[in-house]
């Protein structure tokens, strides 16, 4: 198996899905539609919707019949990062390589683009093909899934803690706490209500939890060295700002080094959580090796 | 039947569900959490709720049973009015009497607090009430109108236009889309969604989305007519706002007499929606002559 292959191919079809599901950019209110597409179309790597299909495949699903997942975690993704970047919040000018939405548009237009995106996302997981599952009692399951992974104890907790330990001394719980809350929560999710929607047994659905949640966990480690060794124009944003900020991440607590040695034992804890699904696993064991090497 | 008691009664049960369902004070990170309750516990009428409950007696369920609709539909008006005060948007410092949100903690924690709040109300529907209802397709359905209500077609649409409007020539085309997607879609997803999950006819629904949709109208519409001529203190906020900044209103298009015949129109048709459920469609009735005379 090509991983990039696999991934490019993966990317592919989740951009259609969004594409066939975000309201036209001429929509009426056509700036904030433009906002809205903007930002979702900005070059993101659709880990998360790449990764709930790669799931389903482990328990033998087809990953097309999970494409309303795919959407909704692509726009609750999406909106946590226009929020984050928000002059309020990060304020940052630039994402992906290109200018934020609060500095393309307005900041009123990014956070009303953001509110709409977190709305988007269950609209799509209520929308048609979601209703007409086998089991609706799943879908009311990965509902409450996503909302809560999205909500005041996951996605959003995970932010408000990264702003409030700025400058602040770092201590293993807070640093422990704003990355499970703030990345592996979401990616936990994307594996789980994959497994979920596909009829994954409940062994199955723990496993592929356990499996999102180290490499969630592995992938924020990834992204805090990249702020700290990574390559700006490959990176397509401003790097060594969490240093600058003072913000708690697992480099800053134990060192590049330790921290190194944390994020592959994070990735060996989600590749040994997937082991016995066997070779329908391939994607997911494989998309780990990438997290390790990625450059953006 | 006396509506004062039935509104008390009602905002009590609708408090006592909300105090249950947002998370205490003190869970991590409490300055979320403490700001979430500031704003949910800060005087509101529970208008939406109340009218859930009220379209659930309609056609003969037990409003108690609908109790996590109550709580999701304020807690997306709770968000909204909080996105809605921040200074990006229309930079009010006062509601409800009291400091707004960004006032009393900072604007991050209120952007996070609307959007945790957003994504709590998908919780609600989600939880595990809902999931034990008889007809979980009803539930996926009433997810999908809470989120398209929520979404960039209907809330944030009436927002964003609310915005773009400011200062320049108001047309009726404009207004009627404001208050129609700002205000109405909200409140007749509140009616319809109370009817779709106490087992409603399709009949029975559609009266309950056609009394929500005319009685949110001529809600708006009151709630333009007291910024002009309301009473400060009484409101708890600042009057004379919408004026000011060239808001979109039917009383500055319209004139305040004929915005006030368009509301008592637009109340006779809410009524009218509802006369054949008789008796039990008593308290939708009643309100409606509520809307007309509230000073606050």
């Amino acid at each position: 198996m090509d991983l990039d292959t696999y991934l490019a191919t993966g990317r592919g079809v989740v951009d259609e899905a969004l594409d066939r599901f975000l309201p036209q950019e001429d929509a009426r209110p056509a700036v904030l539609h433009r906002a809205m597409r903007y930002s979702v179309f900005a070059g993101g790597k659709r880990l998360r919707p790449i990764l709930a299909m790669a799931a389903v495949e482990a328990v033998g699903g087809d990953p097309r019949s999970i494409l309303p997942l795919a959407v909704a975690l692509e726009c609750i993704h999406t909106y946590s990062l226009i929020h984050d970047d928000l002059p309020a919040m990060d304020d940052d000018d630039l994402r992906r390589g290109k200018a934020t939405v609060h500095k393309v548009f307005d900041e009123a237009t990014a956070i009303l683009a953001g509110d709409a995106l977190l709305a988007l996302a269950f609209e799509a997981l209520s929308s048609p093909g979601m209703a007409r599952m086998r089991r609706p009692e799943r879908v009311i399951a990965v509902i409450g899934e996503l909302s809560a992974a999205s909500g005041s104890r996951q996605l959003v907790a995970g932010q408000m803690s990264d702003l409030l330990s700025e400058g602040k001394p770092v201590t293993r719980e807070d640093v422990e706490y704003i990355v499970w809350n703030k990345t592996a929560a979401l990616i936990r999710a994307a594996t789980k209500c994959g497994a979920l929607l596909a009829g994954g047994s409940l062994e199955e659905v723990a496993l592929l939890s356990r499996y999102g949640e180290n490499l969630g966990a592995a992938f924020q480690i990834k992204d805090d060295l990249l702020d700290l060794e990574g390559d700006a124009a490959k990176l397509g944003k401003a790097v060594r700002k969490d240093e600058k900020r003072g913000k708690a991440t697992f480099p800053r607590l134990l060192g590049r080094d330790e921290a190194r040695a944390l994020m592959a034992e994070l990735l060996q804890k989600a590749q040994d959580a997937v082991r016995s699904f066997g070779e329908r696993a391939e994607p997911l064991v494989m998309i780990g090796g990438y997290i390790l090497k990625r450059v953006n």
